[in-house]
């Protein structure tokens, strides 16, 4: 799937250009329910994660939902671990993100036929079931079972509350809509004004363009939302380590709430000696983080203060789900990644579940909201006052509509014809 | 190109198994002359390499190679920062792989049109230009382009005597063909009674599999090898942090040199607590170190006794050119993985080029060697009595035999129909 969000401008930021796309993952039954997931792409390119699901498919096809969550690691390792196909990653990249558009149409599929939406499913599941769905490989020096298990019953506690309160006001969110970088000034002004009269009350600039016009662009947005209003930053990785903290030196005046893919994102040693420097300023990031691998070392090396999970760039569902618990282990609040294609429609279900199950608080929690291509999907979020609505319909929300598939399918839809 | 290795058990380790690939990438000029470049993959997924070369073609076709080296490191980050392929990695796994096979071929072309082997031309290369072919970003806070230079001039200083001692010598190196975890007891044995015999003094054995057999095999390989000789060992990431350390201190009566691969490669923290922990037994990695972001922590961090470059996990020659550079600056020996297909053939160039102009020293350093699918070459590396002998025609050593490419071809080639 491609939609044409290049030619606005939309997405543009230091490093990434392109037409917004997605390799869709169509599972089906034989009793004809469709279970929906997908990895997200910038265009060129999605061929390839196409190609990384289709060598990955006999892993899945003709297995069935219950044989799958019988074993649950043994299933995510068929998929992450396949003897011939891990050399390609390994737990990164192409194969990984195609493991994740899989993973996640399994996700799907399940919590339809169960009958809840995603965030339930999991909120509801029993500790042990859970914690069954966790592969701690290679995590156990940060997290262990029993760790997990004893995270997860705490969490019982007050679930309903929580629900209610959700259900009541929605989930926190920041809108990315207001500054990227393909914008010009009085654009970014316009469309912040905007917000800030829709209800948003922290916004998030692209910056890592010449720092002036970064600067220029940061007092702008900062005049409109005044002082009290989160201001957060995205340099998407395109700064050097000192860089980075010369940078943030100059943009600390306009008061930034965190400072988001400082560095390279493989830089885990880096990303610690930034949050070193601009501390109170955080340091977050995770979009484009590969694997919990990197995610537990970023917490073990105190090098972040947001944790920002992506639901497709990892293996899926059940990867996440050891992210979640790590970074309520460590004590960092996580405000996902989101965006893209899908991607607010999948973290909502993530973040509700974290706050219900996992780390129990609202404080520093907000889901990040970009008003692109939800009209896609047959359960599309909903937001108000800067809030997510909880979903309600059965699944990961992930299922596009008949007619966006047709019309945007690459390259044979109409609208790339 | 796929090569029928899995059936007779090589290559099998604690998590791979498959038969040999290649992703082949051949550039002709107008004139008729061939660049040859390639990145291994181990079976299924190959095509997945191929897509992302394809997707990557249009940065290379119809360009010349004197326009290419003008601008070189503009040249590189066209392919490992095209603004929409980079989402894939960004520099890591499938799209990294296949950006290394082409930036592989341009060096063999470009080496095959100035009539040197490739170690020759680098080793031959003003500094200034050597340094130019370096892309420094997200690197400058572990190498700035002032040491770089002030290492490889230091470098020309003796150069002639190594080189006339490599031409006389040959370049040390050990080898992994005898202990495989496909491989029972008595052919562990054998095959290292044969080795012995032909002048190994340096082994490398599979670990990873029920430590009692990894203790079993390793006895068995250290009564045949004496107390004197190298013994290797290579876990191929399969142990957590915790479990590697316990393992190893088992292993130890056995006087590895180093344990390679402990651990999950992405895990930097982990490979320095394993290092400290296990020390003097040094901890090896870096045939699937995503890039040189993870090669700069692993250094800055301490966490490595021995620098394993790969000539087709990263970007390319340009990319080795900084990680090798990197090694010289904390004094951590390199000494590069091979095997697969053609990895052998390759590294040798990058090794003596280190040795010549960066490393300057033999200290430490080996070369793996594997006796596999040499004959497929049309330069196909010598060796003699334990050592690499130096590579005397113009190029890589990439190219393959026509006959070979004809036949190995998946799916359409005749081995395989």
């Amino acid at each position: 799937m491609r939609f044409p969000t290049a030619d606005a401008g939309d997405g543009s930021d230091a490093i990434n250009r392109g037409d917004y796309s997605a390799t869709y993952v169509s599972l089906k039954t034989d009793a004809g329910v469709e279970g929906a997931g997908f990895t997200f792409t910038n265009g060129r390119g999605n061929e390839i994660t196409c190609a990384a699901v289709r060598a990955l498919a006999h892993h899945v096809v003709g297995r069935s939902v219950d044989d799958i969550f019988a074993e649950p690691v043994a299933f995510w390792r068929s998929l992450s671990a396949d003897v011939q196909l891990r050399w390609l990653g390994p737990e990164k990249g192409v194969i990984h993100m195609a493991t994740g558009a899989i993973v996640n149409a399994v996700w799907d599929l399940r919590a339809k036929l169960e009958g809840k939406p995603l965030w339930q499913l999991l909120a509801e599941m029993p500790t042990q079931e859970l914690v069954s769905n966790v592969d701690f490989h290679h995590i156990t020096d940060a997290l262990t079972p029993d760790e997990a298990a004893a995270i997860l019953d705490k969490g019982l506690s007050g679930l309903d509350d929580r629900r209610a309160e959700l259900e009541r006001d929605g989930f926190p969110s920041y809108t990315t809509s207001v500054g990227w970088l393909g914008y010009p000034d009085d654009k970014v002004r316009a469309l912040t004004q905007q917000a800030y009269a829709e209800g948003w009350r922290a916004m998030k600039m692209k910056v890592g363009g010449p720092i002036d016009d970064d600067v220029r662009r940061a007092r702008i947005i900062r005049e409109e939302i005044g002082p009290d209003a989160l201001l957060m930053m995205d340099a998407n990785q395109v700064w050097d380590v000192d860089e980075a903290i010369a940078n943030m030196a100059r943009l600390a005046e306009f008061d930034p709430y965190w400072i988001e893919e400082p560095t390279h994102a493989d830089d885990v040693l880096g990303h610690a000696r930034i949050q070193r420097a601009v501390a109170p300023i955080r340091v977050a990031t995770g979009e484009v983080a590969a694997n919990r691998v990197i995610f537990k070392q970023l917490l073990q090396a105190e090098a972040i203060g947001v944790m920002q999970i992506d639901a497709c760039r990892v293996g899926g569902v059940n990867e996440v789900l050891s992210e979640i618990l790590m970074a309520a282990k460590f004590g960092v609040p996580i405000c996902p990644h989101a965006g893209g294609v899908g991607l607010c429609e999948l973290v909502q279900h993530l973040a509700v579940f974290d706050y219900l199950r996992v780390g129990t608080s609202l404080e520093g929690r907000m889901v990040e909201y970009v008003d692109h291509l939800h009209e896609h999907f047959t359960d599309p979020v909903r937001t108000r006052g800067g809030r997510y609505l909880l979903p309600t319909e059965p699944g990961y929300s992930a299922t596009m509509k008949p007619a966006s598939i047709a019309e945007y399918s690459f390259p044979e839809g109409p609208a790339w014809r």
